[in-house]
């Protein structure tokens, strides 16, 4: 798929601040969190909050963005997160288009560039974008024209801005102040689309405490100058802990040999009811879907009392239809001239 | 596709009996007609009578299901019964979404389970299920959270209920009462989808007589406890009777050495003007489409005056609109908490 | 895809002049260029020139078509031309089913004819058809139910209408009168589906003068019976030229010895700045895209200011639209009855 690769050097270059940014410091695109500052996070937050009763209404729909075009555009397949976006929009009554790119703007040998000044031109009002390389959406939002909005899905290990919000939405929405707050993120940090950002969106709200708890071999060099507290334990890293996110392992990462086994991963790092009970009584359980069961959860876990897993999807499409409302909903006035 | 084969051994034992329905004796899932009464059958009819209307008009479109969700979860391909669905949810005004879990969900090693809790996360409102085995819609309306109702668009041999509420809704619309009809069924009973449901629904609704015309080897065994009259030779099967069922031959079949070949299938139990003639001046004939002209039917008689297979489509598509408003129309006060 | 072809020897015999027309000569199927009158044209461009004012706005919508069906027959990807008919079908508020008929009807050995029956039993308004055959779309409008139209979106050499309206759109949006102008058409005159279009569009416009610039061996053979004035020299046939329309290179055509190499092409026949220059002072350049840059043209030709590349797309919506709301907003009183 050479041709969906962002072809500038300048793509991994260093994100100018006012990116993500249009007239009046209002959000444009959404690539990274990066730069968010905590009203405007807590913006987001209140935002779905209000979304969420929308959801759980019969008439799930609200005309905020009737007449708005959003296109996914996918250089990877994953059914699970374009729905989630798909979903968002069509309850804010957008119209959705589908395209998958490495299947279709390949064919004819058109570059990335040629192919997304093509779709613009159609009138799409925002691209959700999911691509496999670190700063696709990035690259995307550069180059993109002044009625056209990006929204991050997921890209390489960088970032995943939509997950880390939902994530931050469910640990205000059950357990309220982040300042009182001990979080912990568990796994393979190093691999994870979305530790950066959690990590980056805990401080800007003012966490109480941030732990990371993994194997060297699964951390980033120089993670303590995150703001995080390290632990190699993963029964001194539960202590006392209020949230705890799992991360989700990559198998596949298993072949490179950073990995010894998958059950000597869940031997030492994964979390199961014995462990959990370290944490503080009304902990909850967060991970961003699919958890390999037995890996890094235990089942009994997963499914249990205190686990959030099945209602951070839920939270997802609130947190997706107001990042998309925020971003388009201000739009009014700017519609492509000719 | 390991991952979407139902993996409990419950999958094949009896129905409980009240699956099927919710609060109040209303119509929940669509798993079966097994189960469904006289007037519910007769309810639906109804219903699907006056979505008929709504289908010639220009305006194709009524907003009781507006804000709802509809989820195809299609196990195996099958354009033809997803398109149908799909234009039923749509002009009922819910919102569609097409989702291939052979492709999706077993990408990363995610159990059918975990999927389906993923999914209905999402405040999907209904699953149509299109399974290659037996149960698997039945396994998942077991499954599934109390919001989410389950409509099955076929699995395996066992049932297609939307099929035979249709074909008995095209029975009733061109030959009115039931009591006074004779219904043959001709072809492979044993590996038809419907055939069974087709039985069962005729039994309800008091169809006069019911034959089935079919070889040994195609007949299920202890069929005529049924309740119907078989016959092995299809003049004596086809006299005088009001309605004739063609079933599909499965091609694929042909390969076992159950059937000796398309062409001496066809001399032995193809439709033809000829044998057409046997039965009563005005019957009509049916066929669940697509048919093999010259196999199960000769093309003059699909073509011909009697035949209402193309009608039998259009009158799917009001079937499909009747069964999902009643299902998710009735919910009005069941959206998910929080 | 033997299923797919159509199998009429009729396929490549006249048209009848009637067949795109229905009472009271209203356009009913839209199949080529070829047969609409001037006035037609001429409403269809000043309807797209109200619709470029829709998509322009901040609700890109419209009810005109509210509760219709829009079908895109697909028997050949192409993610981009399908886009273009879904973005206007669904900013004309009807409901759109995408169906690829390559991977779906053939998988029971189920013939075009029998799937076109079925898809349009379902009461669909309108078939989008893309086919690799000369004459599939004409095909299935010979064949098909009073209630659907279809709409050509490309069938081999033959024909691509909307292409070619939209190229007349662009041209008097930019150009104004017709009567005045010189266009020039150059490249693969031979294998383009949409230069045959051009050329008699420009005709009936009553363009000044229409120029081919061309090797002999992309020419059709009497070329000059269609009016039109041919160069095998670039530079004497883009002199003081108002409007250069630049054909896709079919690079598969590469291989037939037709051609000598991609270098070669564009020494003799490709569209730079310097050969830009002999052309009137405001000449726009025009390309169907994906252009082939360094091969028919060069990238500051492409993006330069006299190119109106993109903004053919914009008017592709445009012109879709009109096209769409002229078939089917007319057939108020034409619903299928049962």
């Amino acid at each position: 798929m050479t041709e969906a690769r962002p072809h500038s050097p300048a793509t991994s270059g260093p994100l100018p601040p006012s990116l993500q940014f249009g007239d009046q410091g209002r959000l444009r695109h959404l690539l990274t969190i990066e730069g968010l500052s905590r009203p405007l996070i807590t913006e987001i937050l209140d935002t779905a909050e209000s979304f969420l009763g929308v959801n759980a209404q019969t008439v799930k729909k609200v005309p905020l963005l009737r007449g708005k075009t959003v296109m996914n555009l996918f250089f990877e397949a994953s059914t699970r997160t374009r729905t989630t976006f798909e979903l968002a929009a069509k309850r804010l009554s957008a119209d959705v288009l589908n395209i998958n790119i490495s299947t279709s703007a390949t064919v004819k040998g058109e570059s990335l560039l040629d192919t997304l000044r093509n779709l613009e031109a159609m009138l799409v009002d925002m691209f959700v974008v999911r691509h496999a390389d670190s700063g696709a959406a990035h690259f995307i939002a550069r180059h993109v024209a002044p009625h056209v909005s990006v929204l991050n899905a997921g890209d390489g290990r960088h970032a995943h801005p939509t997950q880390a919000l939902l994530d931050m939405f469910t640990i205000r929405h059950h357990k309220g102040d982040f300042s009182a707050l001990r979080v912990a993120i568990v796994g393979d940090i190093l691999h994870s689309r979305v530790a950066r950002s959690q990590i980056h969106a805990l401080n800007v709200l003012g966490a109480g405490e941030v732990r990371v708890i993994a194997p060297r071999t699964l951390l980033p060099v120089s993670v303590e100058e995150l703001g995080v507290h390290v632990f190699h334990d993963i029964r001194a890293g539960l202590k006392d802990v209020d949230v705890i996110i799992m991360l989700r392992l990559q198998r596949e990462r298993m072949d490179s040999g950073l990995l010894p086994s998958e059950h000597e991963f869940y031997q030492l790092w994964g979390l199961n009811e014995e462990r959990l009970a370290l944490a503080a009584p009304e902990a909850i359980v967060m991970h961003p879907g699919p958890a390999n069961r037995g890996v890094e959860i235990d089942s009994r876990v997963a499914d249990g009392p205190q686990s959030v897993i099945l209602k951070q999807v839920t939270y997802g499409i609130a947190v997706r239809m107001a990042v998309m409302s925020m971003i388009m909903g201000g739009s009014v006035n700017q519609g492509a001239s000719q």
